[in-house]
């Protein structure tokens, strides 16, 4: 059977990602892969838009947070936190761990963080040092105004870290690390970034590298200085995974020759797509601010996910993903995440349309593809002549 | 030109192992990747010859030897490190940067702790929770008596807890977790498990477990109790390195058709036979207790290191690893970790001669690998008829 991965996390692996991946394999105390480390860090700058350094690690992104989060901070240190899924949420839990005094933000989820919330927070708190928050989150399909959230910080809290969770958003959602003022941004490289999971990638702001070296929380596998002090001359301080970051390096040039505005634009076509495919097979959104990085959908309630999903990946083999938290169940999530053309979008659409009549559910065959596909046919309509 | 690795770590790639990793990526909560992180659970457990957990972890070894000290110990525990090279004092460094007080045993590179300096150490610290050594010191190429010094430990200091980076070791040299008394043992996927670095693991004794439960250490990405919470379900806390730990089963499977006992008599054969082809070359052996997982030598003092390993490499393809530390420059490692066999060890003694030669050294072609051919031959004249 023809697998498809439609999740967001990981997401469907490039041929070419492959074929890198399956290089033989070099030592990474090398020149050989220095040049390599050397080629992906400019491209990682080309990505977040920054002209700073952008650390690479071999984790999975929460250990990107962590490494954030025990670099920039210091026991007792006041941060914000903003909760509006599971993902916000492991901010919180990271600062509490490592004796940080996180004053939480709870968004509902499925709703997105407003400025005036933030500032509203940032002026009710003691000495906030910094603010951690999530640009889409994955088990709600939500993605919040980045830049609006930025320019307010930096303009009233000019001293105050922005944290940013890019895991969904870098490669997917216009982010702009340096014109927007952000001080850390982490991603993963099984999202955007169309490799496997094991390397996540940590952007510093010049104070964030500040505060890096004032932080007297206990580090060593994520001591970001370390990894700071060999940057340039494109070592790290453990045993990298070589593989992983010759499969990063080599989708970052497919994005490169796609162009970051294209590759954007692509997504919240797709996700467009998607949105009205779903609504015309009558499935209710489940986020009132969508992220172009993934759709999350209601399920009707007629149908039982544990079905549809085994229903998905046995007869048609798609794999979406389910709810999280107290949505397992309830919701369905489909990734737009990464490799993906328009084709696929009918592809996925056309199996949950299928799917969702074998469960009994009164779609009408054609229905929801036809809309997805009327939505990705107004590109045609929008091109100049 | 053909490139052949021969450093200890990362070490060279099988097929299998290659092919497996290529194969269409899945997603990690699925009953698929359960039933290979199942799979892959069961055969660790016969690697380490243990009956407890074995956790995976994204990371690096030294990610695996951070998890060890921040779950088995507190801020405060005095523990004995042994330091006899650049991994050794990893221990000691991880037990300082996370507040635990490391009583710390310096032995000299290339020789290895005795069980009396060990007994000593232990009888004069106040109270020591743990012992933190190396099996096998990568930067040295040095092997200790592990089960001698793992009985003095659990008949003389029971409730001491025994930590063994087993990183170069485990696969290459005998080494019985359960029968042996060890409470903790770390291994790294790039070694004696044939597989690009990324993924390390920890076994865990019962003694370990309940440790990890009164640990009032910070740790998140890296808790072990979340860890062993899930691993019963075949799950890991945070997104894994799917394919990595894909590679790792596939190198097991192989190493359980060898059998652990052939793995680490083949090891003995390549050691002996190296060093018996450095010997004949005119090269003095680096370690008085030379370990079966790589051999150093020194270099010749005629002969400069880059110029040695530039002609190894650009001529010959071939890929050594040089001293570390204040030995850089003044020894050569050779690796027989994983995925060689005995003609491997002709070759690269082949090349080694040639290089050397090269470089004005008066060796002699062809005698540095006729006594590897005559060590490696041996086996014949052993075998019951």
């Amino acid at each position: 059977m023809k697998h498809r991965l439609f999740t967001p996390g990981p997401t469907p692996l490039p041929e070419r990602v492959l074929r890198r991946m399956g290089s033989p394999l070099i030592h990474h105390r090398t020149d050989e892969f220095r040049r390599t480390m050397d080629h992906l860090h400019h491209r990682l700058q080309w990505l977040f838009d920054t002209s700073g350094p952008v650390v690479p690690l071999t984790s999975s992104g929460t250990g990107a947070m962590e490494a954030t989060v025990v670099n920039l901070f210091s026991p007792g240190d006041c941060v914000i936190t903003v909760n509006g899924g599971k993902f916000g949420e492991r901010w919180t839990r990271l600062a509490e761990t490592f004796g940080i005094n996180p004053q939480e933000i709870l968004v509902p989820w499925g709703t997105a963080l407003q400025p005036e919330q933030l500032r509203e927070a940032l002026h009710g708190a003691k000495d906030p040092r910094g603010v951690l928050l999530t640009h889409s989150e994955t088990s709600t399909g939500t993605a919040i105004d980045l830049k609006a959230i930025a320019a307010m910080v930096r303009k009233e809290f000019p001293g105050t870290l922005l944290c940013v969770d890019g895991i969904t958003s870098v490669g997917a959602l216009e982010l702009r690390f340096d014109a927007w003022g952000i001080d850390a941004c982490v991603t993963g490289s099984q999202k955007g970034l169309m490799t496997p999971p094991g390397v996540a990638f940590v952007a510093l702001s010049e104070r964030a590298r500040k505060a890096i070296e004032l932080s007297t929380s206990r580090r060593m596998y994520f001591d970001l200085r370390r990894a700071l002090a060999v940057l340039n001359s494109n070592d790290t301080p453990w045993t990298p995974a070589i593989t992983l970051l010759q499969g990063v390096d080599e989708a970052l040039d497919m994005m490169y020759e796609e162009g970051l505005e294209n590759i954007w634009a692509r997504h919240a076509r797709h996700a467009k797509a998607a949105r009205n495919g779903l609504a015309a097979l009558g499935l209710k959104l489940f986020s009132q601010a969508p992220s172009n990085a993934l759709t999350a959908a209601w399920l009707p309630e007629s149908v039982v996910w544990k079905e549809l999903h085994q229903t998905l990946q046995t007869r048609f083999g798609i794999t979406v993903a389910g709810g999280q938290g107290d949505y397992a169940g309830k919701i369905l999530r489909i990734s737009h995440l990464g490799y993906y053309d328009d084709l696929d979008m009918v592809t996925v659409v056309a199996a949950l349309e299928r799917a969702l009549i074998l469960s009994g559910f009164p779609a009408t065959p054609g229905e929801g593809i036809s809309a997805v596909q009327k939505s990705l046919s107004e590109i045609e309509n929008t091109r100049t002549p």
